[in-house]
């Protein structure tokens, strides 16, 4: 495959592998830029980015922020309390609109899922999703592949464990469904509240308990506990989840030589992981969000038209 | 007139109508920077643009935004809960401080009529009006009669209706200024609390029955209900604005053909207008936001001493 | 000396007199760009900075943002309300992610002393304090030390007053350090609860009656009064701060000529300054806020590793 010839990026879900492997591929080429010392190249000179960020996310709007700018294009940032939408405009409504001001692309976070697939339907604006409620977030799961990609040399045939809340993720699924396209065993962890019956039938194994299945890692991508988005009766206490499925010295002691300690982040030290543990050998978390930027320039390069990768 | 010379844009009262022509012509001129692919020109580099909005509004906020960037202006953003105005500082404290910073060109948003003028008047800085109280926004009266003269060929001669609440529209104020100048038939239409005797001094026609006046419109400008401005003794029900005053299915049908429907946006469907009607054939709506960035280019270049037109 | 070998900019008491001359030269050449028709150099293309503040500042920010883009450098804004701080994430992990990020450079305000410290010890990025606690601001000690030697030509010798709240200005605390190296004689001049017994082993002398050093002062250094940061028991009220320690015009009459009004605003007419004064031939209060932007700009480009002064 040469080209990309999709507008939006919505999830993971939607992609063929090959389409994955392109992206990856662009990827790749973009993260040197970000190597050098002029951090600029003009793919997307004179195009507009609207950052519309109607749930809150300094981190992701920030990566999208500087990948737009390594890429020149204009960025106008639009928050939800700011926002229109106060109003009781429909967000339709506020797109059409974004597309009538000239926005090339727009980058979507919102509380509901199917948001970002409902615009996409609707403008000729490029829609990206940076996280549509518990549905995707196609550039997480994207930059979290990369990395296990550039770390192992490959997806095909690893055994990646994602532990925690699973249930309300979009960040597990939108790895979930790039890992399984690639050939990834993935395995998720979690209690039976957070890590229902049904998973199966993505094409992944579930287990209920972390040190049945810790040395055989190698990849775990420890998902952020959300106190606010979760109802408590999900969710034990935390204590007893650090004991359970915490990635504690004892525990991360066990892992394989070379397993990649993955983390979403912002993380919560002493929670999903130790905290001397985030900064150890293993972890490759502030990886991650440099290569987010690298994902998130080949991601707005391809749905905004750009062709040829960069030299 | 073949040049510009004045420094701000405080209100379309102030402006002959030569003015108003040459900034029109001007506009034109920028339209087509936003249709081509690198949708950005020199005229403004080096410049910086301070959007001090002391009053929320994102769609104007990024309207400017986008239409100063086009110009390649640097773009600061400022907004009144951020501002050091919590900390008990004058307007024009504020103001001469932006100066200071270089800011060539300040664009005002205020709760209270006058402000622009009062900065206008004192400082070296270009002050664009965004919206000052019920008293002018003149970049939308003249997106919008750039949308009329851009679809009917001419401004002379026009039926224009501009209905809902006149008394504490800007909008209004400003279209009313620039349409009367430029030869168009105003007409207002509203409840008598909202377009209270006194307005036909201004050169146009009051209404109090828009089934009276709507099959002679050539357009129809539809105010935004602003429940959030409003004291409610001046404003009847929703039910009763609605069948009186609101762009129904029924009362679209009698339009004559190529009557332009028009809002300045956000739109409360179902209540100025039918849903339907405001997707329909016969609306402008989103292209008066298209038009919105070539107008401010217009005003922006102009005020801040462009010469000679893009080409 | 002809270079600059620091990354960070945390306070002036950590520079060596040849060091601050150096950044003011370096000001000085830049001064000149603020002057042009095209503010702009290229100095910083491709370089980004992010103004991360987690005590609110519109003035501060709006300075340093100015200034980063007049060096071409890509700016992001990050506030406390809107960053993942907010998510119980540490300072240290959240500036860890913003190099990650690749943020070239971190202006930092935060209401912890040490905190720029904390950062500049652990990161590569270079890290600028935008104000940290009662320690220290030193862009702010600079711009009022650069305004000095501007209009006075030298600061050895100068007799500088600095007046009011010492004991908890991180404004003060620059001034201080940065005027001493450079052999001025100050004097902080306040009630003996805001600036108690101690301060003169700083190398200034304290006086508690601004009527005995008023006539000698070559520069009086108004600070501003910020009720919102004070204990109320350190406290005059306000009308007997005016009658001891305000600058009205009385007082101002009594003053040398050519006597530099300064204040680092914003100010409270009325209070700390007479209206009329503040606004008259003395004060020196806006070109002050100009040459924010011109140590801004030095401070950004040598600490970011630039070589050579513009031309």
């Amino acid at each position: 495959m040469k080209t990309w010839t999709r507008k939006d990026l919505i999830g993971l879900d939607d992609l063929s592998t090959e389409e994955i492997q392109f992206l990856l591929d662009t990827a790749t080429a973009f993260k040197g830029v970000g190597e050098r010392s002029l951090k600029k190249v003009p793919a997307l000179r004179g195009k507009t980015l609207v950052n519309f960020f109607v749930e809150p996310s300094t981190r992701t709007r920030t990566s999208f922020e500087i990948a737009a700018m390594r890429l020149s294009a204009d960025v106008v940032n639009i928050t939800a309390t700011a926002s229109s939408l106060q109003k009781g405009e429909t967000l339709k409504d506020t797109a059409l609109n974004l597309q009538a001001l000239h926005a090339d692309i727009i980058v979507l976070r919102h509380s509901s899922a199917g948001s970002p697939r409902f615009l996409a339907d609707r403008l000729e604006s490029s829609i990206i999703n940076a996280g549509d409620g518990s549905h995707e977030h196609p550039t997480q799961g994207l930059l979290d592949i990369f990395t296990m990609r550039q770390k192992h040399g490959r997806i095909a045939g690893l055994n990646v464990l994602i532990v925690g809340d699973i249930l309300f993720s979009r960040v597990a699924r939108s790895n979930i469904h790039g890992l399984v396209k690639l050939g990834a065993k993935v395995t998720l962890v979690g209690p039976t509240t957070l890590v229902p019956a049904g998973f199966e039938k993505l094409g992944v194994r579930v287990a209920h308990r972390l040190d049945d299945v810790l040395e055989e890692a190698d990849v775990i991508n420890l998902l952020r506990i959300q106190h606010e988005r979760q109802r408590k009766e999900y969710f034990p206490g935390l204590g007893e989840y650090v004991s359970l499925f915490g990635l504690t010295k004892a525990r991360a002691a066990r892992l394989k030589p070379g397993c990649l300690i993955m983390h979403p982040g912002p993380i919560n030290r002493g929670v999903e992981i130790d905290s001397e543990v985030a900064d150890g050998a293993g972890s490759v978390i502030l990886e991650q969000v440099t290569n987010g930027i690298a994902v998130r320039m080949a991601v707005l390069y391809l749905c905004a038209g750009g062709a040829g990768l960069p030299t």
